[in-house]
């Protein structure tokens, strides 16, 4: 059972609560949530110094990234209790802080849907902010823990060159960096970096003194090529499965060539590079996630669930791009192809190769 | 024109951007808001002292009731640019401070609309904050200014007398106070004062030393009878053509005895006793907008347009309670009705009998 912590974390979302929506499809994220709860309890232990916080300030926690819920919900509660006990632990019971919590994604995000989500006898103030995590969105110094889960391998933007037909890196006939020319993966990469690098700019601006980010990412381990992850080959079989409906004539050829994810996996010491470059962090701790931990949330593993977890991450995305009546032949082409295919796909190698990662930044004092 | 101010500032909205979408119907909101800004900038001159916000805190401010805008983009902007200017006409202009915003309505509120409308290039964080303004919604004394428009004659429900076949106060045949007996007011009015004193409680927790309410209340003049305003006529219209529905066989007369409009119009004295019951806020200025403002603003006033405002504020609450399909029929009737009585119910003296009251509290410091 050693392959089940690699399941993929499908972001952004499709909305509402029906039998295709991330509410109802999201199990491997909230897996993934508890997986890291010991981990937030643990920086909050080692990490919060409770004279930091003014007398009379909220402790503000913003998860950034948060989709519709529940598990923002449950990954601010765990933040929350953290707190609480660090207070009780030093017999401060009556100086627990009032919690303020910003619930961020995009503006394309159902907040109605989080909204009428949220959990009714709640301890803490709740908003939502929509807006990209790229760029500013709160005031300086106004955040105690900054929570991010699964958003940031998510790009703000396609890399411009890949759709460049004059472009050495113009992306011909696939949906990704996997199987293309290394120009490809390099725009991909740099747009990641220019990214990470506005991410962090911004956090640094908003996260107090002393401070705490915790961000979960989907990482492939230092100098896995793209080939080598079962992540990648299942996003080159979804490319496949689409050339084959353009080359029957089901969907416009030059449709696939513009069709791309806006999705990069980096390696832990491209992360570690970039927060070195940004210079305003520590990083406390950098570990993946235990397989056992995992192992014990996730009892199902089959080929269609990876399917459907894929689908519900990127289904918007293709909708959006060709229209909504290819989505069910797309998906049942490409779950073809994982199955004759799986041996290969789901090799131990290759599951390894996809991994998450907790990330602990503390904002520096200057 | 005199009667041109009188028209109903109705609330909380059909969502979406479509013909009947409060987005595209709140002209008359907006010639309210307009009108308070004059008030507004002279409640920041006189009121707002600038050594009272500490330094690097950012100016918080709060709509409550803000609906899906475009109307609280407007509001907010004149907050914050009166704000600058006070800064600037003290030359201090490095000392400006960032702004936060939290945009506040229940959470049945399209938030989503509300969040595609934020102004782009605004000089201010922008944060939405779902649930009832009868209950606290923010950390303690965390807002330097809070703002409400036309919502707080919204009741957080209906008193339950009203709805009682064994009380005296039931509200047979009929959907709101006027021509009902002075149980079925008394209930409003009682509502109302629960209402509004756990509005006052919560803001006296939340509101900064110092720190300013605006509110923009529709109000009845000291001493008024439901019988005497042109707005109360119209709702007993309104009821009077549902009545008619339920006698055709059309609506089931009993939906009609539990259909009730959760509003009530206080007058100038009851907000003032409610202050002064609270007793953590001074009364600034409580000034009626002028006639002649609202003139130049309001420049078409037909009884179409004001059965569509009626229409647009109302609707979400009939078809909840008898289903979409009586809509049609329903405001075809009561428009009949508004125009057979037309001369009656816009009486210059009846139209007086609903203005709109500008409220300006200053949080004491205790």
């Amino acid at each position: 059972m050693e392959d089940e912590r690699n399941i993929v974390q499908f972001l952004s979302m499709n909305g509402g609560d029906g039998p295709l929506s991330y509410a109802n499809n999201s199990c491997y994220q909230k897996a993934a949530v508890d997986c890291t709860k010991a981990m937030v309890n643990e920086a909050i232990i080692n990490e919060f110094d409770i004279k930091q916080l003014p007398s009379a300030t909220p402790y503000r926690i913003a998860d950034l990234g948060c989709s519709v819920g529940p598990n923002t919900f449950i990954a601010v509660q765990n933040i929350i209790e953290a707190v609480e006990r660090k207070y009780q632990s030093n017999g401060l019971d009556s100086s627990i802080p009032e919690f303020l919590v910003f619930f961020n994604d995009r503006v394309s995000n159902d907040f109605n849907t989080l909204f009428s989500f949220l959990p009714s006898g709640r301890r803490y103030f709740g908003v939502g902010v929509p807006g990209s995590f790229h760029a500013r969105l709160f005031p300086k110094a106004s955040l105690h823990f900054v929570y991010s889960s699964y958003a940031l391998h998510w790009l703000s933007k396609l890399p411009k060159e890949i759709l460049d037909k004059n472009s050495p890196a113009w992306n011909k006939g696939r949906i990704h960096y996997v199987g293309a020319p290394n120009n490809v993966f390099e725009a991909y990469s740099t747009q990641f970096r220019k990214d990470m690098q506005s991410f962090l700019d911004a956090r640094a601006e908003e996260v107090a003194p002393d401070g705490l980010m915790a961000l979960l990412f989907a990482v492939v381990p230092n100098g896995t090529l793209p080939s080598e992850s079962f992540i990648y080959l299942l996003y080159e079989l979804l490319g496949f499965a689409l050339m084959d409906m353009a080359n029957m004539g089901l969907v416009s050829e030059d449709k696939v060539h513009s069709f791309n994810l806006p999705i990069y996996f980096a390696s832990p010491q491209e992360l570690e590079d970039l927060v070195e470059i940004n210079g305003c962090f520590t990083i406390k701790s950098m570990i993946p996630i235990m397989t056992n931990q995992m192992k014990n949330n996730i009892t199902i593993l089959d080929y269609n669930l990876c399917i459907l977890h894929i689908r519900v991450g990127v289904e918007h995305l293709i909708v959006e791009h060709f229209g909504s009546e290819i989505i069910d032949e797309l998906f049942n082409r490409f779950s073809e192809k994982v199955a004759a295919e799986s041996q290969f796909v789901f090799k131990q190698d290759y599951l390894d190769n996809f991994v998450e990662q907790f990330v602990l930044l503390r904002r520096k004092v200057t």
